[in-house]
């Protein structure tokens, strides 16, 4: 069957830009019923690897039952295990990040995930939207992400050369989704200024950046954040990832933060470090404070 | 006079917010007319610090003399000596480029600029579009442009004070040069797809990579690019830059290249440096080879 092959020639050359286990592995792929997860199941399978499927129904849409029936039928296909999750969550503010929250609550940790480099490039984007540092500007990391090096246009093209019935999810059309506006508006204005895609180019950017990162934080991990002398004479950069860290280390006799400390609390962490200050409060009842060459983190007493 | 008072306190209170060296440091201030460069002259004398004004004629419009008159009254108004520099620059591709070319020729290196944050925006923006790396989207380097915590508005504001005439640039609006672009069409849209001002944003996110390039470029200087062990066990990140640093210099056997290498290049030497290869061509007629645990740049012999 000249299709068939087709189909097989192109999922062979596609595999080539993944990054898959080897055979054999245990996978669990997130499969919506959109191309890209649908591209993944097809690739993970062509790969060797013992695929499972899970689907997570959100129950936004009276319809959304339908999306798990084309899963189904799709793992029946490639003769994989399939797991339908049906979660509630509640339209409103923040629609996207709570479904998401409610989505990784059910996955598994080590979940494969389509991802492609466009969405790569759209992360990317969101992060310069929102000033993130380095770590957000590196995007989505590569691990469990095996078809970042693939296009959104190759898994449209593997889903209709194996004839896969595929969802398509309108929430990727809805302008209230500051991701869509990057999609749909932000990514073609780029395109037109700089006369060419800008995904790869976002994409490779996004690599060396995670690169950087990696680098920035295993060197961060030998300063000891408590030691004020050699804290100051480390450039500023590692010092700040030190005190960071170590600020949003569990620590057994304070509560942790549910998020890291603001860059003002750790510049004065560092001015602390430097002399230029005794001790700062950190945030949630805790203190710094210098003895001699040590930086001491201490819960707060009032009228101290 | 109220309207003078007016324009002193304004001066205070952005100066506040300026990076200018002590008072009675000698500076030479870039001041082309409009009201960047007019606000760095105003803020550079009120610092005290002791300013000659340049200024480069582009002689690309007809009237373009005009822009030197209004810098000549202006820097007679504030006392200060003025050196006018007429360059010839032939209108065609990447005008742009060529005109700083020029500008950069007779202005001393030292020279401080009226850039502000604004500009720090969009040329993290323009960086972003060419994919550039971490020193890219650390954007415009604080020495030597004291003005990087102000924004265009407060310039203009201060010009209009201080009753000074403006030059407006034409060529700002030309929607061919990119910048105009990004300045016009790229941050009205994203300041509307993240419902904030971005430039504040990227100001600072580019102040922080910049920490994080000079962290980096220290921790890589110290890494020896001929020692294979320590090339292949460091960083990546650090692998590469000292890989770059080291092809990039001067070496007294071959000519200089005018560009850094490219990351293909950078990182067929780190294969040689991993063991991989035992050699690799690195452009310009040379190449690097590893002798027991020794990288060799030479020139590449041909026939070998």
């Amino acid at each position: 069957m000249a299709m068939a092959d087709e189909a097989d020639r192109l999922t062979a050359s596609l595999l080539d830009r993944c990054t898959f286990p080897p055979p054999g592995t245990d996978v669990t792929c997130a499969v919506s019923g959109g191309a890209d997860s649908l591209a993944l199941l097809v690739l993970a399978v062509s790969a060797g690897c013992d695929v499972t499927v899970v689907h997570v129904d959100h129950q936004l849409r009276p319809d959304s039952s339908a999306d798990a029936r084309v899963v189904e039928r799709a793992a029946v296909r490639f003769g994989v295990p399939v797991e339908i999750h049906r979660v509630r969550v509640i339209d409103g503010p923040n629609l996207e990040a709570r479904a998401r929250t409610a989505r990784y609550r059910v996955l598994p940790a080590d979940v494969l995930t389509g991802h492609t480099a466009d969405d790569q490039a759209e992360t990317v984007l969101l992060n310069v939207l929102r000033g993130a540092a380095i770590d957000g500007l590196a995007g989505i990391r590569a691990s469990r992400r095996p078809l970042l090096g693939l296009r959104r246009f190759d898994t449209r093209r593997l889903c209709s050369a194996h004839g896969l019935e595929v969802v398509h999810d309108q929430t990727n059309d809805d302008p209230r989704f500051a991701r869509n506006r990057v999609r749909h508006e932000l990514l073609p204005l780029i395109s037109d200024i700089a006369r060419r895609d800008p995904v790869p180019i976002l994409a490779r950017q996004a690599s060396l950046l995670a690169d950087d990162a990696e680098a920035l934080d295993r060197l961060a991990a030998e300063l000891d954040p408590t030691d004020a002398r050699s804290l100051a004479a480390a450039p500023r950069a590692l010092a700040r990832r030190a005190v960071r860290r170590w600020l949003w280390t569990v620590d057994p006799e304070v509560p942790r933060f549910g998020h890291p400390p603001d860059a003002a609390t750790v510049d004065r962490v560092l001015d602390v470090a430097s002399g230029r200050h005794r001790g700062c409060d950190v945030g949630g009842g805790r203190r710094v404070e210098r003895h001699r060459q040590r930086l001491v983190l201490s819960e707060r007493v009032e009228g101290r």
